[in-house]
C-alpha cells in the first residue's frame, strides 16, 4: 500500500469515532465500536478513498461514504458470526461480539451498524443527484442481489457440492459486491468517464475475487495465531473453497491471473493509478 | 379508516409484490415475503400516503417511500421474535420467520429487508434534494439513536424495574421513530410549509404513543386468538407496560388523552385533514 493511501487510515479512523460517538445508548455504543475497532484493514474505504483520489476527486469530501462501507462490513461480519449462522469464537483474534456481549446485543449491533452505514452515506456533502446515485449503489450491492442474497447462497450451499461456477456467483455476492461498490461509488465521487467507470468495477471485481482466493488459501495454510480465527474451518465444515475444488497449487495460479487482471484493468484507465496498482502488494503471487 | 385512504392498500401491496419480485434467489423471496405479507395492517405506508394526500402531493410517486417503511418494519419484527430477542413463535396468529424457516434465514431475511428498505426508498422519482432530505429523515428514525437504540433499551430494561419517563423514551424511540418518519416523510414528499411540518410530527408522535398504549391494553386485555400471539406475554416476562405501572383505568385515560392531542394536531393544519383523523378510529376511546 502506497504512503498515500495509507495515510487516509487516520480520517477514516476519525470518522468512525466522531460517528459512533453520536450513538446515544451506552451499551449499543460499546457493542457497535467493539465491533469496529476489531483491527479490519479498512479496505473498502480505501479502495473507495484510492478511487476518488486517483482521478484527483475530493479524498475528505468522501470521507463519510468511506466510512459507511466499513460500517457496513462490521455489521456483515458480527451477523455472520452469530451461532445460528457461521459460530465462530473468534473474529481477527478477539472474542465475536455475542462472545463478548450476547446474542441479542451481537444482532442488534449488527442491525445499527446497517442502518448507521446508510445514515453517514446520507450525510456526505456532495451535490444530491451524486449522493442519490451513492446510495442507490450502495443499497443494491449490500441487499438481497448482493451481500446478503451471497450469505444466503453460502448458507444453503453447506454440506453439499457446489462447482465453481456457484462458488464464483456467491463470492461475486458475498464479498465481491461490496469492494465493487466502494469503487463505483469512488468513481461516482470522482465524476469519472464512463470508460474510467468500467475500468475501476473490472478492477474491483478481479480484486474481490483474488480477495476471497487468498482468504481461502490462508484459511489452509495459516495458524489460528496469523489468522486471528479458527484455521481449517471450512474444510472442517465441508464448505466448498478454491483450494478444496481446484487443489491449492492451481488456486495459487488463478490467484495470480486474477492479479494480472486487476493491474491491466487499473493500466487501462485514462490517468496512472498507483494507489490501486500497490493495493494488489496484499496478494502473495510472484509479481510479474 | 376512510375509503381514500384504503384505497392505498392495493398500490402499497404491489409496490411490496414488484419490489419482491426482483429478489434472484428463492429461499430468499421466500422469507421475505413470508413475514411481508404475514398480515401487517400496513399502518406506516397508509400514514405517510394520508399526509402526501391531505396536502394535496402525489400519492402514486410516493408508493416507494411508503412501501420502504413497511420493508423496514417487517425486518424489525422479525428480528424482534428472534429466541436471543423476544423468542416469540407466533405473529398475527402466523409462525414466526425462525419457526417457519430457520434462525439464520430469519436473520438474514431481516438483514435484506432492511437493505430493501433503503435501495426500495432511493427508487422514489423525486427531486434529488428531495430524496436526499427522505434518506436522511429515514436512517436517523431506523438507527441507533431511534429504532434500533429503542430495541437495546428494551432488552436492557426486562426483568428490571422501569419508570414511567423510560418506557415514555423506550417507546418513543423502538415504536414511535418510525411512525413519525412516516409521517416526516409525508411531510417532504408533500412539501408542506414548516408549521405544517410540526403539526404533522405532533400528530404521529401522539398517535405513535396511542398505538403503544392500545397495544399494551390488548396484551393483557384480548385472548391469543384475538391477538394472534401470545397474551400476557409483557406481564409473564415481567416488562413494564402502561398497565403495570399505572394499572388499567388510568392507562386507558392517558390513551384517551393522547388521541385528543394527535386530533387536536390535525385539526390546527392549514388544511382540512379527515384522513388524519380517521386514522384514530383504531383507537378503542370514547369519541369527543
Amino acid at each position: 500500500m502506497l504512503k498515500e493511501t495509507a495515510a487516509w487510515l487516520k480520517p477514516v479512523q476519525q470518522t468512525l469515532d466522531d460517528y459512533l460517538a453520536t450513538v446515544n445508548n451506552p451499551h449499543l455504543q460499546a457493542a457497535m465500536a467493539y465491533s469496529v475497532d476489531a483491527g479490519g484493514k479498512r479496505l473498502r474505504p480505501l479502495l473507495l478513498l484510492a478511487v476518488v483520489t486517483t482521478f484527483g476527486g475530493d479524498g475528505e469530501q468522501a470521507l463519510p461514504a468511506a466510512a459507511a462501507l466499513e460500517l457496513l462490513h462490521t455489521y456483515s461480519l458480527i451477523h455472520d458470526d452469530l451461532p445460528a449462522m457461521d459460530n465462530d469464537d473468534l473474529r481477527r483474534g478477539k472474542k465475536t461480539s455475542h462472545k463478548q456481549f450476547d446474542e441479542a446485543t451481537a444482532i442488534l449491533a449488527g442491525d445499527a451498524l446497517q442502518s448507521a452505514a446508510f445514515e453517514l452515506l446520507a450525510q456526505t456533502k456532495v451535490a444530491p443527484a451524486t449522493l442519490v446515485g451513492l446510495v442507490q449503489t450502495f443499497a443494491r450491492a449490500v441487499g438481497p442481489n448482493g451481500m446478503v442474497g451471497g450469505q444466503v447462497m453460502d448458507m444453503d450451499a453447506q454440506g453439499h457440492q457446489i462447482d465453481l461456477q456457484t462458488l464464483l456467483q456467491l463470492q461475486a455476492e458475498k464479498t465481491g459486491a461490496l469492494l465493487t461498490a466502494a469503487a463505483d461509488m469512488g468513481a461516482q465521487l470522482a465524476h469519472v468517464s464512463a470508460s474510467d467507470a468500467r475500468g475501476v468495477h473490472v478492477f474491483a471485481a478481479a480484486f474481490g475475487r483474488a480477495f476471497q482466493i487468498q482468504d481461502d488459501i490462508n484459511d489452509v495454510t495459516e495458524t489460528a495465531a496469523q489468522l486471528g480465527k479458527t484455521p481449517n474451518k471450512d474444510v472442517a465444515e465441508g464448505k466448498a473453497t478454491y483450494p478444496s475444488l481446484l487443489g491449492l497449487a492451481a488456486t495459487r495460479q488463478v490467484l495470480a491471473e486474477e492479479v494480472v487482471k486487476a493491474q491491466a484493468a487499473a493500466s487501462d484507465l485514462s490517468v496512472p493509478a498507483p494507489q490501486l496498482k500497490a493495493l494488489l502488494d496484499y496478494f502473495e503471487t510472484e509479481k510479474q
